[in-house]
Formats: C-alpha cells, structure tokens, sequence
C-alpha cells in the first residue's frame, strides 16, 4: 500500500486567541481532521463506517504543546495508528510547520468502536476489513 | 407573568482572538444561549420541546457590533420575540455590558418550528400552548 | 487580473451539532475563512495588512440559511465585494454544495480600516494600493 | 482559606456534535474556564496576573472521557493544584454530573510562567505572593 499523505490545516484566524496564537484547544479538533482524513485515505471514510453501525468514539486525548503555531501559518500533521488491541485502539499525531522543520505539537487519542446501542463491539466479526486494516497498523 | 431574567454570559478566554476582542462568530452563540434561557424561563426549555417532536432551525442570523467585549467581562443579553407570524418567528438580542451602561452588539435571528421529518409545521395544533406562548409575545 | 478561484472548505466533524447539521455559527467563521483567502487570492494577505498597522474589524454580520450542510459534505464559497464607500466596505458570500448545484446560504459581513490605536481611518493616503483595489471592486 | 467552591458549566446547544453528545475538544475549553475560575476564587484572576506581565500558557492537556455529556445538563468541575515545582505546575480536573453521582471525565494540565518576552520564569521573585499560593497548594 502507498504511504499516506500527511494532513495541512491552514490556521484560521478565529483559531488564535488574545495571546495571539493558536488556542490549545484547537489542535484536539486538528487532531480529529486529521485522523478522519487519515481512515479516509485508507479507504474507510467516517462516514461510511457510521453507515455500517459503528461509531468511534474519543475515549481519550492529549496534547503536549511545544512551540505555539500562529495565524497565517500552515501546518502539516502525520497520523499514525499505534496500537490496536482488538476493542480499543490508539493515533498518535505530531503537528509539524509546512516544511517540516518545526514540532509544534504532538498527542494521542485512545478510541473503541460502538454499535447503534452505544455499546462497545468487537469489529472482527462486524466488519472483517476494518479489523485487517488496524491489525496490520497497530 | 413576571418579567424574565436578561442572560449574563462570562466570556472566556478561548472566545477572545488576536485582536485581544471577543470573536465576533461567538456573539451568535450568545444569542443561542440567551434565546434558550428566555424559552426555558419562559417554561419551555429545549429539551422539552425536541421531546415533543419539534425542532427550532435557525433560519437566519445578524449582528450589528458597537465595542468590543474583552476576556474578563460579563456581558448581559437582553432577550424579545419580536415577531411570531404563525409560521416564523424573529428574535432580537441586546448585548450589553454587566451593568448596562453600554450597548456593545445587537442582532436578531429567525426561526420556523419543524417536525422530525424536518418539514415545516404550524405549531396551532402540535403545540398550542406554544402557539399561545408565542403569540402573547410576537 | 484572473478571476478567483473559489473557496472550499470541508466540513468537520466538530462543526456539526446534535441537528447532525453544521452548526449555524460556523457559516460566520466560513465567511471570514473565506474572506482571508479572497484578500490573500488579490494580493492583499491579511497578515500585511496588519504589519501596515491596518485592521478590519467586522462592523456587522449576517447569514440567511437555506439548507443545511452536513459532515462529509465541502462546501465552495463565493465572495465579492460588494460596496466600498472610502471608509466602510461589504463583502457578500454565497455558499453552494462542491458541484454548485445547491445553495447552501448567503451572507454579508461589513467592515471599516483601523489603525493600531482602534481608530476608524481612511486607506487613501495610508494604504493608496489597497484604496485602489477596493475601489476597483466596490 | 475557606474551601473553594466547584466551577458549574451548563451545557451549550453549540458545544454538542452530531453524535449528540458534547463535542470531545469542549472539555479542554471547560477545563481552561474551571482553572481561571479557580485563580479568581483564590484570588488571583487572570487579567491581574497578564498585567503583572506574565502569561501561563498550557504546556500539556489530556482528557479521559468516561461518560459523555448531552444539551441541558449542567457539569460540576473540581479543580485542584496537583503539583508545583518552581517553574512548572499541574492543575487536574474532575467533571461530574451536577448532583456529583457521575464522574463524566477527568483531566490534567500542565504550565509555566511566562514574561512578557514568552520567556519561562521564576515567579518567587517576581511574583513572591502568587509563589506562596502555588507552593502551599502544589
């Protein structure tokens, strides 16, 4: 399989705040552009795996933050998943400035997947492909 | 009836950006956070009227801004149905500073009532009760 | 000069609320993404801007809304200026689906020059470029 | 030192995303307003703190989601000072439901002490009271 494009967010300007630079808060949403840019890529859009009854939710985030990015900056994020257990899984993220000379930032997020009850479902049997997939990246 | 409470919001810091000034994209928030304090103390909170299978789309939106609001301050909304034709209703919103001595933004919203097949309905018959509500006010 | 290129932005999953639509307060920040980039497109990047020492604070803002956007969806904007009368300028903004089929909303915001003490100015002597350009399209 | 009171935030229809639960990125948001309440509370609000020229920036967030949070409720936040060493603190975070029977999520940040120059610095002597309060808490 090819290797998978990073992910660019151009800053906006209602991202900075009165410290003008980007509000740490921020890079979590980035965090989720780029992971569903990441599954989308792959070729497993959110979209169509909500069609399939699964929802992937947060079960956990953080961030630490290294050098602040500021408005009119783009960055580029590289997604990886780390570790897939079956049930749960883990991304890890580092924001990086376009040409990538700067870590701005780097984090995780730690997900499972839930059926239409909000129930926490093993995808070996509900969707086989899926569970390839993080198999053979975590 | 006894005359509603106006809506105080404390702005935080994640609303500010780099001009050191509340984001003007936020104030419409504030309108939505006053305009569902004014229903439920008007005894129809939100939640309840989802349950009774209606939603309340907003249709459009304005802001006018006058001064700047900073990190720190507490801004009170002054809130009023001003028009309910049956089928529409148009809001209108005063943001003012804690002890009302400058206006800093007005603006007003528009809005229909639609059921869960997202089809416009007259509130006359679903919700009367309702209907009276809004058109003591509009 | 060539004719701009439109501008696309791809719904995220945090800009959607538990309509499962975007989130009406997003339009407003679409704007000034879109905007950012129309002066950036012209020649005029909003970060020169302000290291002139010039900032273009939003005098108003409004959105009507026609039908709603939902994740997974791009939108493409369509922005001009409207009016300049020397002081004040306003930008208009139509927001279709990716295929410009559909008209999703449209808006306008309105806004006027100040210098680095948030004073109103005129950009006839301090910027006669950008005086120029604003005059060409208003 | 009287006990300091916990921080109550009431959901906004805007904080929500299509899943119909509370955004993940809003607890960072939610932590950062419980931390600033928490300074006020004992005594030391923000806006005092930046005009003695120094700034505390987020060096690190994280967030484990436990139970998600939906329109119309109100969270309780408890915050507490974990852990000062000088230069850098950590501050951790528990949200709860607003009678305190559920514990929704739990947080930590970490932070320094800037000047005015985005240089870390020692706050016993700029800032020997705020020391004080840092040290007997962490």
């Amino acid at each position: 399989m090819e290797k998978l494009k990073p992910y660019y967010h151009t800053v906006q300007y209602y991202e900075t705040d009165a410290m003008a630079v980007v509000h740490h808060s921020n890079y979590i949403r980035w965090f989720e552009e780029a992971r569903l840019d990441y599954l989308e890529q792959s070729g497993y859009p959110y979209g169509g795996i909500e069609q399939r009854g699964l929802m992937i939710p947060v079960l956990s985030a953080s961030c630490e933050y290294r050098q602040a990015v500021r408005f009119g900056e783009t960055v580029r994020i590289e997604t990886e998943i780390a570790e897939f257990k079956g049930l749960k899984f883990r991304i890890v993220y580092e924001v990086y400035d376009k040409e990538r000379k700067v870590l701005h930032a780097r984090g995780n997020t730690e997900h499972c997947f839930l059926n239409q009850d909000f129930r926490p479902v093993s995808i070996k049997k509900m969707a086989p492909d899926l569970y390839e997939f993080f198999t053979s990246k975590g």
